[in-house]
């Protein structure tokens, strides 16, 4: 109950992309749903996952955050030694649950960032094509203001371009393409 | 892809009930992430249960308030006629996914909506109880803006005495009890 009630927090770590209709930033909580729900809708392209654990995973992926914060993907600088920091701070987080479940939470969040197996690779594409599709809805406010480049999001979807179905990569990659023209992307 | 950039739309539905620490109310989004975490927690309590379609139901089972809206669980008035709202609200809404996932997604709903199987009796406590405690945290912040009174509470957790575990039974009413004695509830 002290974890749950703990937990509450990452409703206030905020994100740098907007809600699709540009109204406000999307907090962390928001995010983690929202890959929950696209595990559940979408889990026929990712053959071979355990769907329960990529749920899991998806909806605790972020919790390290409460006590580490957001960091923005595209900034290189503030991303150093980020792992290290999160590494602590699911330590600390998941000391609060007894034993058994701090293991099983702290082994699926690291499972999540060494992005091995397929469940692993299944929640890092949907991290990707969440915000992608929410930037993209709300014509780029997150990316104009922070000018980013359509190299750095080509880059940032490598994972999706390597490993997820042709019907997504052939999706995101259209996305982007016309994320550019429309002048969403520098 | 259409159904997920719609369903970003359960981030604006606002509930009566605040954040732990009382800085803003919550929405379904975030409602509906914090009972998929709750399913994970404390799933042990809750004998028999099939995780994964338990986990699936709590993160959708709030979606037809994109359509018909949150009414106020203490309102009687608001809500008479709701399952009526929601049902049509859930036609509409499932109609965007192909005739397999508008399948699931509704007969699931129905399922959460009648109470009668153990993943939907485990959804509507945790549905109860997620709420107590943001309400108790935060002082009892919606329950005294609204004048609740402890007997309102009491029937409205009327399935957690009845079906819940006794630890978490025993805990609810020990949580409403400590919460009259400090004059969070009427």
């Amino acid at each position: 109950i002290d974890f749950l009630i703990e937990i509450d927090k990452l409703k206030h770590i905020i994100r740098r992309n907007y809600l699709a209709d540009g109204s406000r930033r999307e907090n962390d909580a928001e995010h983690s749903w929202h890959l929950g729900m696209m595990v559940f809708i979408l889990s026929e392209y990712f053959e071979g996952i355990d769907v329960l654990k990529t749920l899991k995973m998806v909806i605790m992926h972020d919790l390290v955050e409460i006590i580490s914060g957001d960091v923005y993907c595209y900034d290189e600088k503030a991303n150093e030694g980020k792992f290290e920091r999160e590494q602590k701070a699911a330590e600390e987080l998941f000391s609060i649950l007894p034993e058994d479940q701090k293991k099983e939470l702290y082994d699926l969040w690291m499972e999540f960032e060494e992005r091995k197996t397929p469940e692993a690779v299944c929640a890092a594409i949907l991290d990707r094509l969440q915000p992608l599709l929410l930037n993209y809805t709300s014509g780029g406010k997150s990316w104009l203001e922070h000018n980013i480049r359509v190299e750095s999001v080509r880059a940032r979807n490598d994972i999706v371009f390597e490993h997820a179905d042709k019907r997504i990569s052939e999706f995101v990659a259209k996305m982007i393409d016309d994320a550019k023209e429309k002048g969403y992307l520098k």
